[in-house]
């Protein structure tokens, strides 16, 4: 690592993620913002559309037809799903990717087409891309040109199960996650279920049994058990801005204890900076993460006999956005992988 | 049911089930409060202790002791837990009585001393205790002198459940429900984990297989399947001030589908004027029946085979305690069960 | 009042007035819904878009180009500002008219231009509408075929100071009015600003100097102290779905104790079922009116000699929208004021 | 500044100031926390009482009976009011304070008893102390061994108004601050008033006119114009965990305009890393600043001649407390006075 920063840019940088990739970044010390674009706002200040972050030096958000890829070493793209699959194709070689987006997670094509009901359209691109759980493909991430940065809800339940299913503790077939979520995960872009008057004081399940994020879900569990899962993937929408908190059921296998699940996360994610396993029987809250890139998890014995009950949070723009495309940005370019990323939670 | 209204008193008025009581009784036509009693408060008038109710005639709140039974037909005791079961085994026969509390909830006084670590201080008057979920177990509160009003979180789920376990489609070893519930269920006495900047922008589990209502919905449950059952009941404190939501999972008997528990659940409801069946794949918000009494409940599709999803939500201090306990005093009097609970509920 | 029932519409019902006045009218004994319109929703049940008041029996949401003007008597028109003038100048004589919008209330042609940027086009039937803040109007009210329903902001503050301008108690140059509201002012578009996690847990002021309320409060405060009167209106957007709190500050004219000012606005409102005074130095709180068609204010001492300050609240979808309309309605047909709108406040 | 790290301590280190100033120092390079004390939950580890900041490596809670002041060069004493006066008399000579309490921010000894309603146990100490308001008394703060932290009202106020009143722009007899508050500045200890169902979705006053940062303001303003000034200061909780915004009306003095006022504090504030004045006519968010030790203001015409407002905000743990007591503790150490401090705001 010299003295010479990395230049980054960030498309579609009007959006929630796009701000907290500046707020992450404007602390980073081996890069340099030379780059935002927002197709809408091209012209505009970055700090008129987010006045907390006006007192940032920033170059003008101009339009992605207006980019000059010379000026960048590497790019965050947080643009919406559907969108992003050519824009990331037709960058010049020397550019790396981080993608926030959904376009290169799925990697079955007629998966991709089954959930969003259109071909893929960079097919060949996606056979070189790796998926951007970090913890979990740190050393392939090392190696990667474009990195498909995982979804909000797939990240923390990827992390608590991959070491259960791979240990063979627990069965693959039998695994309900219930998630519960603040409202970013949803965008800027008005709407009317994002309203404040919609959302405050009330909570409800939506995409129950057909979100998504479940695909994503399972194509992890199945890297983690080496055989097709299909799992219930139920979210919530909640009064919250930030945040997922995800209560997972699972049954254990023959002569498997709670306590085994505790010990086997414990040592799994013993070195690792931003996941953490409290003590057995310890929950973790949404508000203890807030505005860091920490997952929490918890362990608790299940009064049904046999099986066990895992909770695990993250702020969802954070570790399930922009903080995961920082970290891995640092894996990728050989730097401290806490670069950027040691922001305490915000609490109260 | 003549012109002469019968005469209520509310014993731990200064609550927010007391307050919501009063809120209810203000238009039930058949009947007039005559007592109202808060110990730590008495000598206040009401008004002063909920001024959004000031405008309304009451009686000054006394303490207990200071009590004349003559002047009530009926009491509301919304007493803490523990301290009710001497109170209500000391008053004059003549006096009806909806507990409110969990004093007399628990059927089983070994399981009783389980879950409050003492002895039931009043068994032989629980032999004529009637549970009070009044869809469930209406014939029986209309000869009771004592009923139990139900907790808030067994409420939706006994209503979901009882139905499918009744007619063997769902099985009982397999039950997950995990609840997510605002604060007022705690009560309105200042503790830490309660105050606004501890709940707002945040969720987390709390008694996470260890909850009191477990062993109350583990008993209805057992009731409906004429056997014994263990339950995983999960409930959650997030940003709310009134509302629970449940997210049921259950596993089908052979043959059983998700369109089949629809039917049953539709067929069971179809005359009840509080509960509702949404159709088939819709499921509900704790906002849509915020201030009414109204429980809702949809039925979706899980996608792991053989299994179904149930979400019921109802207002935890209507339907989950102020508003059922008017329910069940109708029945037991004989007036019509919806009187004073046409109350529409309030959104945005 | 006779037992055939007045036969209502509403003209805009999908917005939060319309559902507001939807729950209103449901135990409005004299009226029945006849005529719902929603233009870009119509065909659909209105039971869709507000499914907490699903289980109402209505008519089904249509286009107002298909509106059978022979099925109403009388119509709450809850249309956008600006496009109301040319509906209710095309409606037959026979038809009453309450109108939400701001299309009516401002009765200077020069005022309504130079704040909405356009020619008012109907301006002879401008001359025979009757501005309906009722407690202020009654007996013009009475009387009149079209009532120009208050905005929210302008209600409570006209009541505060009315009557102490009239007393000549307080000097009508020096007159600031900060208020407070929640988000369902600004309707149910979705918007940006609107958003949930724009709005949750912070403040801003917005409008500062230049609100659109301004003129019509400057124009009640003339009518009361006969001269033209300008004012501070600084209005803020904060985390609350319904509410409008002001804190009125004034200087008193000579001689005027802030007594004096607590016993003149007792005695106007004495009588009045939906205005209360609190006792000398208690302020209210917008959640002690929430859902209902109350307004509180309080009155205190201020620390600098000759001032006094007052503080109003509502709830903006009720006595600031939806509860007045129905109260002018009440008065227009010379039915009991009160006639549904006997709700009380849901705290918590 | 030598490799030596200054030893920090924090009495009353439970609270919610104490967890923000364990936040902030976590990142200041120059110091190390070697003292926690917190009476109450003496013998407990911090990450047990703020899980949010478990991972952080500090010394166990303990009694301040039990503190060897050998250990530390400086304190931060966040003790409850009217308890500090005896701790800070009591303490050896070496060791610096910044108190964040509110016994010693009024020098004038009947001034203080007036309005906490004991004589000050520390009047000679008193006369020592310097007021922390960094931007206004940096000179002093350099030469302090005990600075008085301001409150969090009168921080943002003090600022905008000083350069106003110095330059004789506006008048000192009539000045209304409309302050509203999020609900930490209320602490950490349970009390009715701040428990979420009482304060989310609502906002009211408390306190109007009688409020104990009144005086505060008062004696900041008169330093300010040189002779005694009387506000009217009237604050309003409202549902946020954090943040202040003040809204300022105020009086021109003859010939000034808004602009000068504008131009005015753009000059006084134009090289200091933590106000930022905004373009004339934009007022600034509470949400802006939240986690950051930013003030943000805003200058608006008013409609009434003669008259501006301006629109103050700040994070009431942060600038109205914590953060500017690591700054003044920069100040007086000689440290860069923005060390520690470069946090962004979290929006949303």
């Amino acid at each position: 690592m010299s003295d010479v920063k990395v230049k980054v840019g960030i498309l579609g940088a009007s959006g929630y993620t796009g701000a907290e990739l500046v707020r992450i970044l404007a602390h980073h010390e081996a890069s340099e913002i030379t780059l935002l674009t927002a197709d809408r706002r091209a012209g505009r200040p970055f700090g008129e559309v987010f006045p907390h972050l006006a007192h940032i030096k920033l170059p003008t958000m101009i339009s992605i037809a207006e980019a000059d890829w010379s000026t960048v070493d590497l790019i965050f793209c947080a643009l919406p799903h559907g969108t992003t699959q050519e824009v990331i194709a037709g960058l010049p070689e020397h550019v790396k990717v981080v993608d926030l987006s959904a376009d290169f997670r799925l990697f079955d094509p007629a998966t991709y087409k089954e959930w969003y009901g259109a071909e893929h359209a960079a097919q060949d691109l996606q056979k070189e891309v790796v998926y951007g759980l970090t913890e979990l493909h740190r050393e392939k991430i090392k190696k990667a040109r474009v990195v498909a940065n995982p979804g909000c809800y797939p990240t923390p339940v990827q992390l608590a199960l991959t070491p259960l299913l791979e240990g063979k503790l627990v069965h693959a077939e039998d695994i309900i996650i219930d998630a519960k979520s603040g409202v970013t995960g949803a965008g800027r872009s008005p709407k009317e279920m994002t309203l404040y008057a919609e959302v405050t004081e009330g909570i409800h399940a939506y995409g129950t049994g057909g979100h998504r994020h479940a695909p994503e879900i399972e194509q992890g569990l199945a890297w983690a058990c080496g055989s097709d899962v299909v799992v219930n993937f139920s979210p919530h929408l909640m009064p919250m801005s930030r945040g997922i908190l995800e209560s997972i059921y699972v049954k254990m296998t023959n002569g498997t204890t709670a306590e085994d699940i505790q010990a086997a996360l414990e040592k799994r994610f013993a070195d690792e900076p931003f996941v953490r396993v409290l003590p057995f029987g310890v929950t973790p809250q949404t508000r203890h993460v807030r505005g860091s890139n920490y997952v929490l998890m918890g362990v608790v014995k299940d009064r049904v006999p046999g099986r066990v009950i895992i909770v695990a949070v993250e702020d969802n723009l954070v570790k399930g956005a922009s903080g995961q495309a920082v970290q891995n940005m640092n894996v990728m370019l050989g730097l401290p992988e806490t670069m950027g990323l040691e922001i305490e939670p915000l609490f109260p």
